[in-house]
């Protein structure tokens, strides 16, 4: 019997779990992980069950975006496998998720027993090594003295590196006691101090470089930089009066109503004056930025190195310098000491054509007066994120799309996701707005049934044109490879068991509807789930996404080196 | 451009799936393989398009469970790891997929381009080496001379082991031109011939031991031997008058109308006098066995090694000795040369009480009669594919479950693939039923809309009581975390955008229901979907799964070794 002192791996993994705020689990159940789930009940918190792993991994990506941080439980093998994509997007694009993964008994694998759900040669390893590959660490609690240590150190790690984490929980280790003595320390989630010399340095080489420039922006993108930063950000643009572009991913690290922020840097799809400004700044300060495709626009990332600042965790590059090994809140914290004066030239407007068929270049520009401070909006990859370009958001708001590893469906569940975390918080009353277009809602459509199961309440506006507009662009604009079935969306609602007057449900074909709805007291003011069906033309989509998609094309079709006589290639 | 002599890879490739009989291949579009996707419907084969990956993964195993091989297609990245689940389990079961990958081109991957679909590190080959540890022979196409060779290995590969392979094609490749030369030559898809003296020795040492035997048996599994032994089990059973018992994954292997099938053997779930004869067998001829707990259900597999003959491709076990690097068939075929006699009893009868609430005891055995030859039954792994135990097949039936692998979902998608498999053979006209539980179908529900949008015709029969059976045994008969949202599935149907008149559903909820069902002409003769709710008491399970239940819940409780002071474990 444990003793006073004692908990078992299990209460002890769940305190630490409530400790970081975490309220809600996501995940599904399974043989390997029943018997812990009974103690994510006792200790409180709410068991999420999701229709399947990978949803369950974009929910628990969702949560944390909105939260801090999140827990997901799955089995050993087939559910570790199935969330392996959700892990990977969380991984490349800084969410911290902590992964229980239940498997079967350490007796039984030390047997080597040929067990279901593994690949039948007693190797139960063999997916962990898998999902090692895509976590930022991985442990495995097999033995009562090292349990605590473990599990702490997977949770800081989590954290602190805002990556995704697993701990490998075997059945028969859920109830084994542990010494609870730690416990009564809190974990150490702050950062470790940067070396005060190396910050000085660092900082002093970006002043020099400010002090010289002419023009300097910063440019703010959402990596590793998405739980810790804002605040930093925004006082060093006051303090220095630059001017803000953000990046595609950096939308909400300062408000769009700031006085700062200046516009959204997409390269060849940023508005005249944005492409302007920033391509003839002789200091671009970047925090926070991944040089992908997505999260810039494509190809345009090619600044000259002379005329950056690369701010990063780890790494800062001042022109031709790096210096390693600083956290950036600190760095940006003794940056903050000087002043300097700013005003720049606001920009977009919202369009007032009100009238004929609903289409991508009058949609989002409008949605832009609709969005209330405190959303959590969410965009798909495809038509929406792209679209949202063209959407100026109010102060306060959360935006959560994938621009690195953009998994098609992922927003559905992340919708789920969001919206209990926001139910969770201290503010529970703010919206969770989710725009998806139809072929990425079947990827994942049984995930509304888990927001119905929880009666959460996002708004849910899905852009039904047919299928797969973003491939269209790229190949095949006519092909029936890019059509998706056209499915009765609002009636999946009554299909997935939600009560008659527990939600309502829209179907938008032109402007003046899509007009009257947003301003509609009864569809703004209801706590209920909203579902939209947006119809809009196949053949429509942002002008942002066709110059996006055309650079792709083009790129394809003109690798640059790769004419110069690569064997193997097309002629 | 290409000479007469040359086709491109794409053409190349899609011309070798076209020798081996596949014409439907199941994926997702996407950027990395939209332009490979032209080459598909010009080859003239149908392109599905599943709702998601997981789901394409699960229909390509149906089909080629089916049909012998199949061919899928995702993008590299996202779509891998998203599939991933399903090669695993493919790999598990044994079953032949060509997975082709569309990888970003060579150009973009040599100058390590942040691209989306990727962890952001500009490294295109992590993903790869995932896929690679579930995939059985993996194969990247970049250089025009060696892809001919390449392609031709993996596909030969695939088939010979019987295990799925990867085929990774950047974009660039798809329309490099190869020779088209090799193609004058068929695959080579035979098996290697074995060693003459080696088949001998160990022909003889099998002789030798079932001409001591006073009671030797047959006990057939379906793994390793699903697509090359079917012939030669039975004629080597006729030829010697063994007695043929099936494990959970053999049925079909035999007919269970043949003179020479006993039972099914399934540990502590078969009837007693399969329990007895096997039990007592002085020699089991064991064939394609997995000796994990579901095949043979549980812990139960326990014969003494002296008293067992074990065949599969590579290792023959006789008694003490083993033999290496054999091919079955050939050693099968080289057996057939004997006769002995046997007559035995037969075992199970269809219940007669039809009055009452519908329940698993009743059901499964209720439904051998309404079985037809040639159908192909699919059951999920739950209630279903244990319940199914107590079902008699009648003769030409090819069954379909994961005993292994056993990943939950997993069986709507295998009867889209299963169905298109059927009605792309030259027998189109045979029935596909598919059993499913309620919480299994969530996982994958989406795949009943790609069955309405190939108008393909399978009978559905939905478990509908409201939550995860099995997990329930394991673990938690009364807790939330079991319980699924209750859904009205048949509406789906309309939801999926199935015309009226082309399907028909039912709900199910008493025995006289279903008795007066299975009579009914317009629901047995209709070549059209039939969707069956079969609403069922939620404490109600089939007794074999109760029993195994039993066992692995007594087995995690009272773990062999670890109760001997194990370090770590629970006291």
């Amino acid at each position: 019997m444990p003793s006073r002192s004692t908990v078992s791996v299990a209460q002890y993994l769940f305190a630490r779990i409530k400790e970081v705020g975490i309220r809600s689990v996501h995940g599904v159940p399974g043989d390997y992980n029943l018997v812990a789930l009974d103690d994510v009940l006792k200790a409180g918190l709410r068991w999420i069950g999701n229709c399947n792993e990978l949803n369950a991994g974009y929910a628990a990506d969702g949560y944390a975006r909105v939260h801090g941080i999140s827990a997901l439980m799955t089995v050993a093998g087939v559910g570790e496998l199935s969330v392996s994509n959700a892990i990977a997007g969380a991984y490349a694009e800084f969410v911290p998720i902590v992964h229980i993964v239940g498997q079967p008994s350490l007796a039984l694998q030390k047997q080597k027993k040929l067990l279901h759900h593994s690949l039948g040669d007693g190797d139960f390893e063999s997916m962990a090594r898998i999902s090692q590959r895509t976590a930022s660490k991985s442990v495995k609690l097999q033995c009562v003295n090292q349990a605590p240590g473990l599990i702490d150190a997977a949770i800081t790690h989590c954290w602190k590196s805002s990556r995704p984490v697993s701990i490998v929980l075997p059945t028969d280790m859920v109830h084994a006691p542990v010494m609870a003595e730690k416990l009564s320390q809190p974990l150490d989630m702050l950062a470790t101090p940067n070396d005060f010399a190396t910050e000085r340095q660092t900082a002093d080489a970006i002043l020099s470089a400010l002090r010289t420039a002419r023009q300097p922006i910063l440019l703010v993108g959402g990596y590793n930089v998405r739980f810790t930063k804002k605040r930093e950000v925004q006082e060093l643009a006051e303090a220095f009066g630059l001017p803000v572009f953000l990046s595609a991913s950096g939308r909400g690290i300062i408000d769009e109503e700031h006085p700062c922020f200046h516009g959204l840097y997409l390269g060849d799809c940023s508005d005249p004056y944005t492409t302007q400004t920033v391509r003839s700044s002789d200091l671009i300060i970047s925090i926070g930025n991944i040089h992908s495709d997505l999260n810039v626009a494509s190809v345009s990332w090619e600044f000259d190195p002379m005329k950056m600042v690369e701010i990063r965790d780890g790494l800062v590059q001042v022109q031709s310098k790096a210096y390693y090994g600083l956290n950036s809140p600190g760095l940006l914290q003794t940056l903050i000491n000087q002043t300097k004066e700013s005003t720049q030239p606001k920009r977009r407007s919202t369009p007032v054509t009100k009238t004929g068929v609903l289409n991508h270049d009058w949609l989002w520009p409008t949605l832009s007066d609709w969005l209330q401070p405190g959303d959590t909006v969410i965009a798909e990859t495809g038509t929406a994120n792209f679209g949202i370009w063209s959407t100026r958001f109010p102060r306060d708001v959360t935006y959560i799309s994938q621009y690195v590893w953009a998994s098609v469906g992922y927003s559905l569940g992340a919708c789920q996701g969001a919206a209990a975390a926001i139910e969770d918080s201290a503010r529970p009353g703010r919206r969770t707005v989710l725009f998806i277009g139809d072929g990425s809602f079947q990827f994942t459509c049984q995930e509304l049934s888990t927001i119905v199961k929880h009666n959460l309440t996002p708004i849910i506006f899905v852009i039904c044109n047919n299928g797969y507009t973003v491939e269209r662009l790229i190949h095949g604009w006519h092909e029936s490879y890019n059509d998706v079935q056209d499915w009765k969306y609002r009636k999946l609602l009554e299909v997935f068991g939600a009560e008659r007057g527990s939600y309502q449900t829209y179907q938008i074909r032109t402007k003046e509807e899509l007009a009257a709805l947003l301003q509609n007291p009864a569809f703004n003011n209801g706590r209920m789930l909203r579902f939209v069906e947006l119809r809009m033309d196949q053949n429509d989509a942002p002008s942002e996404l066709k110059t996006l998609t055309r650079q792709i094309v083009t790129r394809a079709r003109h690798p640059p080196d790769f004419r110069q006589g690569e064997r193997g290639g097309p002629k």
